[in-house]
């Protein structure tokens, strides 16, 4: 482990994280009808570019202010531009509502031109409910949080990365040979993620939380701008409080694309959301 | 394995299959700029009901007739309400047109109503792409197509299910336990998929294959329909002619909806398509 964190600045769990908290940086306010201003935070950000996880959580705050549901259980996002960091709108629509769910299409643009759309449905979680069978889960296998390693806000390749230092985003160790230029070859990232002031997560900080990580193809091979093509997200729990244990891999780079699967899990143990997203990538 | 086939009526291989070829039973009319006549066949459904990736395969087919690319490679569908077997109209309209993809929104409408909402991105797969890395995939490895078992058009459950006379769906015999009331627990299907005629798979064809495997609950617990929320699929490259394989896994039963993920590989073992899903189930 010495060796392959030779390369990275290690922040450390008492690093100043900003304030700007994640209900701050996805406030929305509502000048119409499903018409909402917001603002895309300039730290919430990678090589200048908004972290896809966190406009998908814009996107999905609007949704539920308009449905007479509360829980964003499923969002697929379709990445058409990126937004630079600054003002944005973004026009959100029921599609149904229905009795238990509600789907709804939601838009985020800058200066008339549209970034992201998203399908959403939404429902009112059971804070009863309880997993019936969930064996066809990866193991949460991450180090303990203790002995994981915050990332710096300055990627292996040189370019900034603000949103380190907003978030408490910690690698296990035995994923972390990236940094140190050896990766292991298994397109996986394990470890941690706390929201700044402990905030506590719900079913719009999740859907950030499944995009959060470094692409796992670091893990393969450095590269630089991983973009995010399209991203779905289930959000299956309400989450207790506290940071959350993430599992990010890949599974096939192909005509340079690469497909990722994320595993969310709370700090009870409890798999609370899971991703899937389809990126651009250089390499092949 | 005789003991786990007691409970079906096996079809056999030389079963007629219907002459309603995929290319048939997604057939679109243009009727104005982004807007299409199409019909739901009766023979596509499962307890009445059609097949989720059959109607997404439907949009897909709108969204590439007015898109500048051809083949759909990420395509996320949220289901609002089933339509019946019969007319439906289809709107697609271009969200954006680059240079290297373009992305689209398409709805599948009945009698006005919405039932299907989808976002689609969409390009030009090069044939002469290879696979630069694929460790994180699951094995390909159901028994040779001539040993699996063909499914009959009955559920275990009792209710008809003709979409089994209109393909060629094999399962592999180590994860037919559910026919004979045997489960192996592990939430597994694995098996092969050909269209009617042999047709050779594309894109569109592809959205539908991963859907159409039972769900793999049935290798945990029977139960009754499992209606499809949302569904994503990537399509990561232009399969080669011949029946395709399919892995359906479950990962996780909550709060009455389960995830489900899906790898298909074409007849020269490449991956060629990928989804999740997340649907209802009257479990737990």
């Amino acid at each position: 482990m010495g060796e392959a964190r030779r390369g990275v600045r290690c922040a450390v769990f008492d690093d100043p994280v900003s304030s700007t908290d994640f209900a701050t940086v996805t406030a929305l306010t509502e000048t119409g009808t499903g018409t909402f201003d917001a603002s895309v935070h300039p730290h919430w950000t990678i090589a200048g570019k908004p972290n896809g996880g966190y406009l998908l959580a814009m996107l999905g705050r609007a949704a539920t202010a308009i449905s007479p549901h509360q829980h964003v259980i499923a969002a697929s996002a379709h990445y058409l531009h990126s937004p630079e960091p600054g003002p944005v709108r973004i026009v959100a629509e029921v599609l149904r509502a229905g009795r238990s769910a509600s789907q709804l299409h939601a838009r985020l643009l800058q200066d008339g031109r549209p970034c992201v759309d998203a399908l959403l449905t939404v429902t009112n979680l059971d804070p009863a409910a309880k997993p019936y069978w969930d064996a066809g889960l990866p193991a949460a296998s991450a180090a303990p949080l203790d002995s994981c390693v915050r990332l710096p806000g300055v990627s292996p390749a040189g370019f900034p990365v603000p949103i380190m230092d907003e978030v408490d985003l910690r690698i296990d160790p035995a994923t972390l040979g990236f940094a140190g230029g050896k990766p292991t070859g298994r397109g996986e990232l394990r470890g941690w993620l706390g929201l700044a002031g402990d905030e506590p997560y719900d079913p719009i900080s999740l859907l950030y939380a499944v995009d959060a990580f470094p692409p796992a193809t670091f893990d393969i091979e450095l590269s630089g701008w991983v973009p995010t093509l399209e991203l779905s997200v289930y959000v299956r729990a309400l989450p207790a409080p506290g940071p959350v244990q993430v599992l990010q891999r890949a599974q096939l780079i192909d005509a340079q694309r690469v497909d990722e699967a994320c595993f969310v899990w709370d700090s009870t143990g409890r798999l609370v959301a899971q991703g899937t997203q389809l990126a651009g990538i250089r390499l092949g």
